[in-house]
């Protein structure tokens, strides 16, 4: 489906999708986070082809997202385990699922989020640590960073944030 | 390169993907939030082949993403307009740029989120709108939505959410 790689541009959004691959990289690292570690959990989790979960697995392996672990010497058997970055994707999975289940969710949600304490759905949101702050304007504004080429300075000269949803 | 439709998974994460189709999409919709209208526009910024933003420009709009307006009759031109669905896709957008620049970007920060006081990068994680909560342990969990299967159920059973980042 791709045309070109993304890798090459500047945009955080591209690179990370360049480097997460495809829908199936997503689901594989939700179910890693989930606590699946063994080949089988994944392929039933996800009733993906096994050349395809290898394919998959082999480049999170390589970008760094999951560690590939012995388990067993005979056979020789191995786990995948969550990296520092894997646990950092959390937020974009967290999102996409607060998403599904705004807009793709007729029937009701499937799984969500919950407050242990009253037992609410949570309204999702992304906000900045340091403040406590909702990313919405004026607040926070979108802006050319320290590395930014010409491009992107033009394009980001002036930008606040609105929040996605009320 | 999808060898079956995630459509039927009832996990909202899936049909998220299912329905934003591919990266390109995610990257229009990016534009568009950005203030992108034309086709023009959006072929410019991405350089992405017409043929091809045809195509995912109508499935956006098949989708309710965006609202294909007439902004000339001779000729007849149209332009593209962000719906409140595609709003709702912004902490998405937000969470990709945060994890890129946090592990994509070795040169620094090409765009960046900032505290309009303090000119401080914003540290975007998750929260809940209701608490100003961040969505981690032991203060949230995820569970089993009320139109969860069997399957889905087994898997929840009992799960806490750990943020993704310190």
């Amino acid at each position: 489906m791709r045309r070109k790689s993304f890798q090459r541009m500047p945009c955080p959004i591209a690179r990370t999708l360049e480097r997460v691959g495809d829908w199936w990289t997503i689901l594989i690292l939700r179910d890693a986070l989930h606590g699946f570690r063994r080949f089988d959990e994944f392929r039933e989790s996800l009733g993906v082809a096994p050349n395809i979960l290898t394919a998959r697995l082999a480049a999170l392996v390589e970008d760094g997202f999951l560690e590939k672990r012995p388990y067993s010497e005979k056979p020789p058997r191995f786990e995948y385990v969550p990296t520092q970055a894997a646990r950092d994707f959390r937020p974009v999975l967290i999102s996409l699922m607060a998403f599904g289940n705004r807009h793709f969710a007729p029937e009701g949600a499937s799984v969500e989020i919950v407050n242990t304490q009253t037992g609410e759905a949570a309204d999702i949101g992304v906000y900045d640590r340091k403040t406590g702050k909702p990313i919405a304007a004026p607040d926070f504004r979108m802006q050319a960073g320290p590395a930014a080429r010409a491009s992107t300075k033009a394009r980001y000269a002036r930008r606040n944030v609105e929040e996605g949803a009320a």
